[in-house]
């Protein structure tokens, strides 16, 4: 009772920015803050630096380019699934690793793709002119086809400069306060150079993660080429292989993904009450069906490992999501933040008539999402469609659609700046494993049924009178979208060969297409639509109270976090902010994922036990500043982000500088393995050139 | 942010119980109340006969007599559990059902037993006496010692009585507000005399459960046995093939398991903040794994058809109590209930003193048990260690330590008055599937080293150096508890034998004990002892403010509700309250779940499509009604209850009688398919005895 009531009686000081916390544009960094704490000044050409030595991973991860020559320094995890589509039973490459002996033995990921950002430009203004006075529906359509514009003309211009075509991407930052475009150069040519053993890069598995005290070697090299060499990338890091001390001021660069402190309360009291849970149930069951799955011969295991990783992952990160969402301490703190803001608002007339009704109006769109969540999350978001096969198909139908239209009315993942990342993703050529294929189709059909009820015009229309098994194993079995071939042959065919194709996984495609994309119209007009104007609004009401003094929510876009290194009390004990090697093998016991692979049996005794490993930092990362550098004040390497610490995972709704960690590979280590486990010395030649 | 706020400024009217809600004990049966509402009066001879007519099936559900020898009708879902025990590969009952011909073929369900109410004692005073002044550790053992004598006086005072020897139950109602010593006649040998095919039995399967139109035969018959021969059952019911009409007033008798409508709103919280979240997450898991486990042949399909249900069906209900919880406004209502009872407690000096600290002592009980609960949970609630071998190791190695003890001073379970239950349950012959036994153990002892983590002492100490598989398939493969012979040895061997036993499972459950024991202790003096006494505490402020008008919460004792046949409106829509027998064959698809037996498919030209099928009603029931009669005011069966709708789940906190809906297998249904479908004949007659 008085836990509960706790929500309301609970008066917090006004909003500051905590020490550390921050994920920082470049343009916006906080130097007088670094300079007054640390005695450290940061200047322009640090940043410029760090800017052009890291690069973002398409898949969602980040690097930094090491050498000269485009190698460039992530996670094993975030390789992996590119590992995955060069290995088979015959050449397990998860289980073996990879090492290219020279360059000509590098071997290209296709899928994958490499993008360093240039320059910024702010467009906020006419994005805002452009829909200046209209309602929110109208606004939204014009917003969107603004930004298209904008981005194909920014394109456009780019082709006659030094530094070759750029790729133009649109940028919402502070929830619609400002508009951007960022500028990045593209790598479609990637190269695998060096992958450590999986068992050793995330030894502990599941257990461990988003757990320290911790031994992995989460580090693997790829090389970005252009015109078939090696690109040239003058602004690398150097290594510092002692890193950073206990309590030196380090730096995070990198690509933080998605956060979530700006959302106002009626969000994330959608997240917590409803799309928290129904993830969780929904992928446990995924996760168990996958585990029963691997369990079946030595083949199933090795296909299933990365998307079971991928799962277990997902479900680890939205499990502890929901744990901070359901602190009512914490939630208190975002409603007493809310109202704050709001009765600063409501203090002001002028500002009360502009901004007041926002908050309300977003909780309104929440409740009328909430009406149709199932249908838009199982048909649109194809919830309901899970597997490479079904992606496949929507891509190429919808893309031989939408590529009839004038750019700006096309869906957003089809405009012109979008369509080379999607058409070199749908054409890669990459494995694709029937049985689990099946297991993913069937069991979010099944999903489908249970979530929108037998009884449902869509359930019934989607299964016909078949089961989901008998459903999934005919689709998977008729279709021949798992040649690439066939898949190039029907984008660059467009919509008459799309029409023309009986596989039966486009017909399914189209089939449902249509209602698909009426819940996307719904939400776009009753939820996307006035919830971006009324965040647009909160956004102003914020710079209007409160400065532009704050960062704006991660966007998997360029950012630089900052903190120290620096361990944290758990339950009542210290946390030593690194691990050593020799505190690996008492760990160790044989069956997975505590197992070592042969490599570092064999090594074991050249190893010096008192090289360190991992390490903590206080600095303020999120998924996707996976393979981040981090930096010391030098502008040298001093580790390689690869995780966090359980409670970093509530970064997704604020930061808690007392626990929350980044837990990141030490240089002594990488290099430590590269010399006398893996024999790289041409890699460690490599990356000591100046 | 409104409809937060909406927590605390929803004030609701006095709590009054609606018009039907209710499950009611029989010696406080609102009688009055349905005289004035449906002008028919209920006398005690009526009640009487409804007592001796309904039987509790120990498995958890209800049954009733429906001949003068002891035939009782239930539910199918209630006899799966014995069906799967006489089910092989060569003879899959489930696929195929059973008809016994003769009372020479009724087969014996080992592990099943029946219990008929003969009598309620009151004593509560003698509790009370008993802890009276007693501090809430010393009062919870003092508790305990005295419920436990008075049942083993009980059962020894009834050895000469003419009912046979009865068996006593303590029994608290008003969650400790009274205590009861609950008397029945016990029947161990009950047979198997009828059970369809399961696909008609579950028509519809997990989709379909809890969901209406419904279309399930969800009948079965045992008979109860004494000597060898069939029970003499005069008090039976009477079949109104036409059953009740719209409108009508009905009962329901039976043993609704547990309802939480009592508990404190700190108590709420913990279910929906951690344990019903916990819970569904883990066994979304399991079913996964099951589902994945079935599709590797007919055998593990068959095998684990019934335990996959009851997973199932445990996550339908969850998922809905977790949504009920997550209702702001229903969740308001309690906190309004639980106000307005405080605020009559502080109003007046004398009830504050007595009364006034328990709402927050059971708040501070709960936030001590979240800090141990994962532990409590795993070692000692054994979810660590799923499957039939272990329980059976883990009830040999207590029932052997335990009754070394003098029968006050042992765990609940082992006191005498349990022991023969759980002799029964645990030397009963049944099958034992290593493959299956081999998932459960392998996946709880995965999901304990997730919870606690891989440095947890326990997980250490339970793990060692091997994986969750490894140790599961050592201890499965090793066992022979899977043979009942052995089982017996050791139950009869006691001490000595356990001792002596090298058998690993029984070497496993002893290495763990003193841990789960501990556990056990912890939970009972820092949690259940201070929630007990302030759960008597409030039951007592209740009785003094709004008097004892209202009904307890359930606990699988006798209870009878009351309501009408009625539809409800369902998104703007009225549902009828009756399905027909032509209703189903549109819904057959031909694949699990909507598929139908060779019987079914073969009678269907002979079948009456207006027979009545399943039916609704406005009775307030839950978990453990399934099998209940459903009886209109002449004492007449007129339908069996199987489920509730979806909105009958959220019945676990609150009635919501505008909704909340009994399913039930009508009269007509039954009695056209055991003529037209089974050709049972001698059953019909049985029936229809007078």
């Amino acid at each position: 009772m008085k836990r509960l009531l706790g929500i309301l009686i609970l008066v917090l000081p006004a909003a500051t920015v905590l020490a550390e916390e921050g994920m920082w544009t470049l343009d916006h960094f906080p130097t007088t803050q670094i300079q007054e704490t640390y005695g450290v000044k940061i200047d322009d050409a640090w940043l410029a630096r760090v800017q052009r030595a890291t690069t973002r991973i398409e898949g969602g991860c980040t690097g930094s380019f090491v050498s000269p020559d485009g190698l460039v320094l992530t996670n094993s995890h975030c390789v992996v699934g590119c590992v995955s589509q060069i290995s088979s039973a015959e050449n397990n490459v998860e289980e073996e690793g990879f090492l290219a002996k020279n360059r000509s033995e590098e071997v290209q990921c296709e899928s994958e793709q490499l993008s360093t950002l240039v320059e910024t430009e702010d467009i906020t203004a006419q994005v805002m002119d452009a829909i200046e006075g209209k309602g929110e529906v109208e606004a939204n359509e014009i917003r969107k086809q603004t930004l298209t514009r904008l981005e194909q003309a920014c394109e456009e211009a780019s082709t006659g400069r030094s530094t070759g075509k750029l790729s133009c991407e649109r940028v919402s930052l502070y929830n619609g306060g400002q508009y951007f475009l960022y500028k990045y150069k593209r790598y479609d040519d990637v190269r695998l150079v060096f992958f450590p053993e999986w068992p050793i890069a995330v030894f502990g598995g599941d257990p461990d993660n988003f757990n320290f005290p911790r031994y992995c070697l989460d580090m693997s090299f790829l090389r970005a080429y252009e015109n078939g060499e090696p690109a040239k990338t003058p602004d690398y890091l150097t290594w510092r292989a002692e890193g950073a001390k206990e309590g030196e001021l380090v730096f995070v660069s990198g690509h933080p993904g998605a956060t979530e402190r700006q959302l106002t309360v009626a969000e994330l009291k959608t997240l917590r009450d409803v799309s928290l849970p129904h993830y969780l149930m929904r992928y446990a069951e995924l996760r168990g069906r996958y585990i029963q799955y691997g369990k079946t011969g030595e083949e199933p295991y090795r296909i299933v490992h990365e998307p079971l990783l991928r799962t277990e992952n997902g479900i680890k990160v939205r499990r502890n999501e929901l744990r901070a969402l359901l602190d009512d301490e914490l939630f208190a703190r975002k409603i007493a933040e809310e109202n704050r803001l709001r009765e600063a608002v409501a203090a002001d007339p002028k500002l009360e008539a502009r901004y007041g009704s926002a908050w309300d109006e977003i909780a309104a769109a929440e409740a009328a999402y909430l009406t149709f969540r199932d249908e838009y999350l199982f048909l649109e978001a194809a919830v309901a469609f899970n597997g490479s096969l079904f992606n496949y198909a929507r891509s190429l139908v919808r893309a031989a659609e939408e590529r009839q239209k004038p750019n700006e009315d096309r869906l957003r993942e089809y405009t012109e700046a979008a369509l080379p990342q999607l058409r070199q993703r749908t054409l890669a050529n990459r494995p694709i494993y029937p049985d689990l294929e099946e297991l993913r189709l069937s069991y979010s059909l099944d999903k489908l049924r249970e979530y929108l009820g037998p009884d449902s015009p869509y359930v019934k229309k989607v299964l016909g009178q078949v089961s989901p098994d008998t459903l999934a194993h005919a689709l998977v079995a008729g279709t021949r979208l798992g040649d690439a071939g066939y898949r190039e042959k029907l984008w660059d065919g467009g919509l008459a060969a799309i029409g023309a194709s009986q596989d039966p996984m486009i017909l399914f495609a189209r089939k449902i297409d249509p209602d698909a994309r009426a819940y996307r119209k719904r939400y776009e007009d009753e939820v996307e639509a006035p919830e971006q104007q009324a965040s647009e609004r909160i956004a102003e009401a914020r710079f209007a109270i409160e400065g532009t003094s704050n960062y704006p929510d991660a966007t998997f876009t360029l950012r630089v976090s900052f903190g120290s290194v620096k361990g944290w009390e758990e339950k009542g004990e210290m946390v030593t902010p690194f691990t050593t090697v020799g505190g690996i093998f008492p760990r160790v016991t044989g069956d997975d994922p505590f197992r070592l692979p042969a490599s570092w049996l064999e090594a074991k005794p050249r190893l010096d036990p008192d090289t360190r490993f991992n390490f903590v930092s206080t600095t303020d990362i999120t998924g996707g500043n996976s393979g981040s550098p981090i930096i010391d004040r030098q502008g040298n390497l001093v580790g390689l982000a690869f995780d966090g610490n359980i409670h970093a995972i509530a970064g997704a709704y604020w930061f808690d500088e007392s626990v929350n960690r980044t837990v990141s590979v030490h240089p002594a280590v990488m290099l430590e393995a590269l010399e006398k486990v893996y024999k790289a010395d041409h890699l460690i030649e490599e990356l000591s050139a100046k």
